[in-house]
């Protein structure tokens, strides 16, 4: 489904964050491996992996939004190349600090290799990531490489001001629905926001066009967001419409979960069980539609949606760019074409 | 005794630091501790800690690198806010690594908050140090900004290259003498070389005189890091003379060790045993002075010492800072004035 995007860029964008882990040629071959294999280069034991694990969303936003934006994509190739290796190192640290064993099928880097290396994987990926960056200054000028230089550095600490919430809030039953979605600007929304925004400046040189490619990011983002935890308590709509409920099961305070503790001392007595048995997620579901969780939550998805399509209307683009970037739009909110 | 070159700058180091994190005025108060704790800025409650941890060796190497080069000091404050943080973040992740539970008599980030939040508070950190770095582009022209990121970029993935090998190291027997050289150079050396060349390339806008200071600081960090093991097995030479033989007690592969591993298989048994009783211990002390470590080891101190002496002879620099340098690396020596 999203190969489509990434074949429009060619071999381009894996040659790039290739190349970037490449130059450093004295990394201990059994080091490097652990940096490719989360990047889905490499198998564990450092044998080729037949493709590269995750969709590239990030990168291809940005060399899309740098096309749509009047420039060409591959001058944005490194910023692409970076955004990509940071998302994979984000994911390095999170499943450490989640505990998680697999993702994208794969052990994940602690499983295979322990914490201790994994913590540090994560941050040679992360210091990449900027030397990645860094080679903008081979096709952009100065000042426009250090102004992406600073949104990067931004960007990065809202990154983990996000992950800090997120973490946070699994001890806490306190959280407003305005606390969620700060925390989802962070941890989801503001990666995409700055891959849009640096793909716009790099494309256009226009700090001003680039701040609206920022908003479409950023609004796609929450929208994204609030939209996949709309399915994972009401299923996918295109489905047999039978509820899910997953989230609830595994008692993740999502933003309809949220809104619904704020209205019912019932859910919060659900939530409150160390276990929930199935009469038990029924009964929260029907508290969620009887306080209208799904109404506030489908709300909210439309007006960031709207938010979206209106900075994207701003923006002025033009080109087949576009076209595209509507179709990885609807690719991601699974409208098909 | 350190107190001395930090008195030279007054409190701009740390106010340089402190406003890099408090720009990002959205960090939750809780998160922010996190990151101002291992700074020795806050305690664990957030209330004011009385002074600042750790000796600021590396951003006082950097600003009087930049004055003995002809520079001003003040230019190359966010180059030094960034290296120390960038410290200070690696030695968070370091102790989760180790498994360490004190420094500087406190309590680890890890053993407070957990390693969960641990690991993002690092993180933050790491982007904190680079938001620190691109304030050079207040004093500096854009093309030495970006020359700066670069050699950066590439210190920090020699630092996880370093740290890569310290933690394979401790399960492998057979270790080069070259090996663990290799290994110092990137943790400890690393950070301490780019200190110097930074420093310098703020002060004299020169790539070639700072790439001198490059030299002197990797080599000055490979000989303190030598000198530092030839302590752990033979005690301070101004003390009763009677060995300590600390390392050998915790197992350190150290270089007097690996140089005495590959020429005893008496000590390779003695350290294959799980526990080392006193006995042991002193056997083993005579096995490296039997083999010549000591020779060995004080002779690549003193060769790395007198390389980094004619690497700073050849900067040509000049002033009262190159006096303060040389107070500061007899004082990391142990020698006094």
């Amino acid at each position: 489904m999203f190969n489509k995007f990434l074949e429009r860029y060619g071999s381009h964008l894996e040659e790039e964050m290739q190349r970037t882990v490449s130059r450093y040629d004295n990394l201990p071959a059994a080091f490097a491996t652990m940096i490719r294999y989360p990047m889905g280069w490499d198998d564990a034991d450092g044998t080729p992996y037949p493709h590269p694990t995750g969709k590239r969303i990030r990168p291809v936003l940005l060399l899309l939004c740098a096309e749509a934006a009047g420039g060409h994509w591959k001058h944005a190739l490194p910023a692409a190349a970076a955004v990509e290796l940071l998302h994979n190192f984000s994911l390095v640290h999170d499943d450490i600090q989640d505990n998680s064993d697999t993702r994208h099928n794969r052990p994940t880097v602690w499983k295979v290799w322990g914490q201790p290396l994994a913590i540090n994987a994560g941050d040679a990926m992360f210091a990449l990531s900027y030397d990645a960056l860094s080679r903008l200054q081979g096709t952009l000028d100065p000042a426009t490489v250090l102004s992406i230089w600073n949104i990067y550095n931004e960007t990065i600490v809202e990154l983990t001001r996000g992950q800090y919430l997120d973490m946070q809030f699994e001890t806490m039953m306190d959280i407003t629905t305005d606390d969620y979605l700060s925390m989802i600007a962070g941890k989801t929304a503001a990666l995409l926001a700055a891959a849009c925004q640096m793909g716009a400046l790099i494309g256009s040189g226009d700090a001003e066009k680039a701040a609206h490619f920022h908003t479409f990011g950023l609004n796609l983002g929450l929208a994204f967001q609030v939209r996949d935890d709309i399915l994972g308590i009401w299923g996918q709509p295109d489905q047999t419409g039978k509820s899910a409920a997953t989230d609830i099961i595994s008692r993740k305070k999502s933003l309809p979960v949220l809104f619904g503790l704020s209205k019912s001392d019932d859910l919060r007595k659900i939530y409150e069980h160390p276990h929930t048995d199935n009469m038990e997620v029924q009964q929260a579901v029907g508290i969620l539609d009887e306080v209208g969780a799904a109404d506030f939550t489908r709300g909210l998805e439309t007006s960031y949606y709207e938010h979206a399509q209106q900075a994207f209307a701003a923006t002025g683009a033009s080109g087949d760019a576009v076209d595209m970037l509507n179709q990885l739009v609807d690719a991601l909110f699974g409208r098909s074409h």
